[in-house]
């Protein structure tokens, strides 16, 4: 486990209890929420922060009309360019192009068959044209064919290797230290943190913890079906090249129903794929908070929304100004954008 | 959410705070676990009780070979049978049943369509020997067409009004009480403990909280199709006849590795539903505890096993002696089986 995030908590538990030891200082009040608190170290003060602090001060204030208990602060966060970086391509299609070449020799007829052809080719494009559902049926196709024990250890084993072409690090550095502070944040405020992501489910959950402080059985994702068995006396899962469940789009609200059972309080996104977890979570009475995390940061990580097939960020954008969502701008919002700069 | 697991927590929390003030009193180790604690006040002394404590025992004590972390101590249970009662029928069959009736002016049809005619009939010999999938598939196909919301009440709606025939209290009163102390003393020593039923996940959710102290997302079960809708511009999730998911046998482990992502280290069943769960659970590395009720109380409950179709014990009594699995003797090793006996 991580202890960044962590030590974020304790060191603002300790702020807090230093406070308490001179209340006269909670006379100073009102000052911006932001001033009072070092919870969210990474964003820079204005409306985008103000905007967070408010709905969680709001939600947590007892006695007030819209006070949440804690058993109900249900945040769901999506994970590809919400929590890290999904550019040039999702960190699971590097994945599942790595496992296609590795793969590549028990499979020739794979050379003339697409989408392996364009795998194998790294036709970037062809395999984008393709849109979301076929790109996870691909990827779901590349990650059957063993025991969950044994998947697990391959992509334990892929993410030590692994590196961003352009950062030059492991995938898992490339989380957005600013949302790791948001996450640590609610939780501080009894939140219950899940992730709700079309990536694989058993890809993201030997990770989530260290990275985001968000355990496996917060994770939800999109998955291929398993079968029980046993083998040898002893029972073991297999992974059956079939897909199970897809969680995008309309599937996440699905998901998050199945999954949670709770209807979220607050839901993070950034792109079209996230459009019906925001409205499933923000429609409703009470206070509710929508995010967008908006790419407009080329330099420090990428500039992209309308014009992209993977992680297009189109209908949820004009549905962010429509519903009152928060647009985090990436580039005028975060002071850093990984915990390494 | 019930009050007495948690003023039971409380208690024991302050013994141990008390015992931390006299350390000589460890000098008098060992005598028998039950004698130092009253966490089981529901469960006679015996050998039945020593193997749950000696379990929680070893599993907690830092330091030691069988020493398991808190994040990974994972306890599952399952509803029907084993945390309350599942005879004449199981209580989601009787409320399927009276759904049946109250919908049967809508569909002319059923009279002479099976299942619905041996329902309307209250023929539960004809029901139960359809087996177990069949009888799902039952409970589904009334439970579909409308919002999930909609549903809810309706559950909610139906536990408020409906009796056990045999002991005239709301069925959420036949929770047993010995049980709902295991919960919460595993809970207590750091487990999350989870319900993984065969029965319906939305016909749980409304009420685990408050009777077994279970948060709805720590519910798994089968369930039916949802599709999410918006209508008159609000978000819905409807409620499709289609099965999605039967978490029962071999779909134990499948779901608990789908919702959970780790492999439990306890489980708790009473049925032939429930070996692939058990098998899952103990037949690894590592200190693990595999449980049964065995329901052998005629007087104050009910005594069965392989003499019947629904909740069945065979296989799984036979793998139970074959893997060291607790084997509770319902009327030898439960004091009281009931809160209101």
């Amino acid at each position: 486990m991580s202890s960044r995030p962590f030590r974020f908590d304790v060191s603002r538990r300790a702020l807090v209890s230093a406070l308490a030891l001179f209340p006269t200082l909670a006379a100073l009040r009102p000052v911006p929420l932001w001033a009072q608190t070092d919870a969210l170290p990474s964003w820079n003060d204005g409306g985008t922060k103000q905007a967070i602090l408010s709905f969680v001060a709001t939600v947590t204030r007892e006695g007030s009309a819209d006070f949440v208990p804690p058993s109900e602060r249900i945040a769901t966060f999506d994970n590809d360019g919400t929590l890290w970086v999904e550019q040039p391509i999702p960190v699971q299609l590097a994945f599942a192009l790595d496992r296609v070449k590795e793969m590549a020799p028990r499979h020739p007829e794979w050379k003339d068959k697409q989408p392996f052809k364009a795998a194998l080719e790294g036709d970037i494009a062809t395999l984008a044209a393709w849109g979301d559902h076929a790109l996870v049926e691909l990827v779901m196709a590349t990650h059957a064919g063993m025991t969950t024990e044994d998947f697990q250890k391959i992509v334990v084993d892929w993410f030590a290797a692994a590196r961003d072409p352009r950062f030059k690090r492991p995938y898992t550095e490339l989380a957005y230290r600013p949302m790791v502070e948001l996450l640590a944040y609610l939780r501080t405020n009894g939140f219950k943190t899940f992730i709700v992501s079309g990536g694989g489910i058993e890809f993201m959950r030997p990770w989530t913890e260290r990275v985001y402080g968000v355990r496996p059985e917060q994770v939800v994702g999109s998955s291929i079906k398993t079968r029980f068995q046993m083998r040898d006396g002893r029972p073991e899962l297999f992974r059956l090249p079939e897909v199970n469940f897809i969680d995008d789009k309309a599937g996440k609200p699905v998901g998050i129903n199945e999954f949670i059972g709770r209807r979220p309080i607050a839901a993070f996104g950034n792109s079209d794929g996230d459009l019906e977890m925001l409205q499933w979570t923000t429609m409703s009475a009470g206070a509710r908070l929508g995010l967008i995390v908006h790419h407009t940061d080329a330099r420090r990580e990428y500039a992209y929304d309308r014009n992209v097939t993977l992680g297009r960020l189109d209908k949820a954008l004009d549905a962010a100004a429509m519903n009152k969502w928060v647009v985090v701008d990436m580039k005028n919002d975060w002071k850093r954008i990984f915990a390494f700069d």
